[in-house]
């Protein structure tokens, strides 16, 4: 599919995260305050809100999907109405549309303009689908021979995560304090987390309920879009609690996603198939047709003040599960899925130092720092850096990407009780 | 206390779960299918929710707090609204009062009622926090030099479970398929779950919002009131699942809750100590004040169209944490607790065989079957059993208890991939 056209210049440029075949879903802050649902096109946001207010466009038999200010009321109309929304807005912003200048009255430059959550996180769910983040992780914490768990090959390991812990890009993230506890310390200890990561990763943001077990491709039709996902991982925190129940508070800090939804539709030229099995799937776990995606990947971390490095560069090809299977998986037991649960894909690695998504693996354990462009070096996430995830699927001359996903590490509070 | 004597007279019975000092929040259908929220009093629902239609009382400053027909807007009102609608709650229904046949018509039966989840569970948190549950588990999983994980006796351990899971007593379960493999199998295999269990455990649900670390008394100051809690787990599912990130689809069928919501200040007369620590705790842990509560635990099991059998009685004085520090742990690393966030305590074993709260306790993981009053053995839960907690603080005189937390085991579906 090649670039499609839109009266909004700025979006039919090739380095635009945003041209008409991208537009994605957010939520902003209008001038007067207020939260409005807005899709992307260029370095503008299309005000879906107030269209919708005016009477320009309206979703059949419904008043005001879009007077909330999110997309949580949308998404739980389902495909045909995310089809037939995405249609009337591709035409409203289409080159050669008849009355653009009318209609450009409804445009917000994304620049200076604060966004909000695009949806409410009913459940969050983080998955553990990458092979190199796993091997790697495996290996530091059990040995090369025991790296990866028996399951894992059989199953997209995943664990309940902390919905309340979602945030949208922009928003600070505050050092936590937790329970420590060295290898070689008598007892634990309360203090500020040493080892603060980040990972890389996609999320899947579920637009249909189930109630009972569905297959692959029920799961893919029942995926709204995805959002690029920094889940904050305070290591030296998760080393110590994570026996025998898996994190808990190490990755209950914050968890940061991109700022846009990027729909499935827009996403459907770059589906690729994951990588070869090496051990065959059971049947409920198969993939009907390609499930993943092609989209570049990277890190920038940016200390204080200074200029950004790129830290790591991968593809969210790499997963060994795509978010399809993971869905599938997460209704096996009965589990009730709801509309508005986010499925983190897990960390995503490639085979490369220079590929992998958490500074965990990039640094071996803080055991081999990395020199950034500035000079500084770092073994974890310090106080006063940015990091920010970008990400985009390439197309022929254009790009569908998701907006940066950045958020800036506060110093812990010297007294977290103090009020 | 003494009994405080209502002019409903099936409350003032000693047997009753739910004298006038008891007063517990649920939600039931009416006859005419709506549903309202009620406190149970004897033998009786009071129709919160038509009282406040027909003015008879009102929240201060607040409109309809009942209509939605649960209590989760209640929740998000505060301690002191808690207190002064108990207080005109237990006014009204005071032996002496003087309209009290004009009150009578706010009654409804609670035989023939069917109720329903009395709150909107946010996010469920499962604890593991029972000393001897923790041992023994362990025990048959590591040998017993490993039973107790290192960081046990430093840290509630929990882990994020699934509130889209969460149902109310009386709703049936349907035993999971899911993927098992057997210790000498080469290969998992997808199937119905054979080695399905119960946990006997309390739910504190959460009444105020945090968003930052709290201290214990705190914590305790948020908890809204209890539950009975039965999570539903599927062993042989979670033997497979379980490692490296905690149990997943093993926890995510169902998990139980009484009707009945019992308030902190129904419980106060009852708090005890945690027991003696066998490691002293970091600072933010200790209590500071009697936090556990003295509430006697049984739970019975009917094969279908048959007589129970009692098959463990405990109590809640057997935790080693509390929930107000369980929940005191939950904010550390700054993760926001929410208006109806629930936290199940963990299984509840006394040190006896036969005040262990699962079966896969009981039964030592089968290998040790249990006899019933009808002369079946179990290792497991079996189709068509039906399994019941019930609870109560023991006054003098009368009881404050909890009503029935009981659920039917419905057989897993032939296909569950047939719709």
């Amino acid at each position: 599919m090649p670039l499609m056209k839109s009266w909004v210049d700025s979006a039919n440029t090739p380095d635009t995260d945003f041209p008409l075949n991208n537009l994605p879903y957010g939520a902003f802050l209008t001038a007067s305050g207020e939260q409005h649902c807005g899709v992307a096109i260029g370095d503008m946001i299309l005000d879906v809100t107030a269209l919708e207010a005016d009477g320009v466009i309206a979703v059949a038999g419904e008043d005001e999907v879009f007077a909330a200010g999110d997309w949580t009321a949308f998404m739980g109309l389902g495909a045909q109405i995310w089809a037939d929304v995405r249609a009337t807005l591709t035409a409203l912003l289409a080159e050669g549309m008849a009355d653009a200048d009318g209609l450009s009255r409804y445009l917000v430059a994304q620049d200076g303009t604060q966004m909000r959550m695009p949806f409410t996180v009913s459940e969050y769910t983080d998955f553990y689908a990458g092979k190199h983040h796993a091997t790697n992780v495996g290996t530091m914490f059990r040995g090369p021979e025991n790296a990866l768990p028996p399951n894992w090959l059989s199953i997209p390991i995943g664990y309940n995560g902390r919905a309340s812990s979602v945030q949208v890009s922009g928003t600070d993230v505050r050092r936590p304090w937790g329970q420590l506890k060295a290898p070689d310390a008598e007892m634990p200890t309360f203090a500020p987390c040493k080892r603060f990561d980040i990972e890389l990763e996609m999320g899947a943001i579920v637009g249909q309920p189930s109630d009972g077990p569905v297959t692959v491709a029920e799961a893919d039709d029942m995926i709204f879009g995805y959002v690029l996902l920094n889940d904050w991982s305070a290591r030296d925190i998760q080393a110590w609690e994570y026996q025998p129940l898996g994190p808990f508070q190490a990755k209950a800090t914050a968890t940061t996603i991109s700022p846009w939804i990027v729909p499935k539709a827009a996403l459907e030229p770059f589906r690729c198939d994951t990588p070869e099995r090496e051990r065959p799937l059971l049947e409920y776990l198969q993939a009907p047709g390609p499930m993943l995606y092609d989209i570049a990947l990277e890190v920038g971390l940016a200390p204080e003040g200074q200029a950004e490095t790129v830290i790591s560069r991968t593809n969210y090809n790499e997963m060994y599960y795509s978010s399809a299977q993971q869905l599938a998986h997460h209704t096996t037991s009965g589990c009730p899925m709801l509309v508005g649960d986010l499925l983190g894909s897990g960390t995503i690695s490639g085979p490369e130092k220079h590929q992998r998504g958490a500074l965990l693996e990039i640094t071996w354990g803080g055991k081999e720092p990395i020199t950034l462009d500035t000079g500084e070096t770092r073994s974890f996430v310090e106080d006063g850096d940015t990091l920010t995830l970008r990400g985009a699927a390439m197309g022929d001359g254009y790009r569908v990407g998701f907006g940066a996903c950045a958020a800036t590490v506060l110093p812990a509070l010297d007294d977290p009780y103090k009020r």
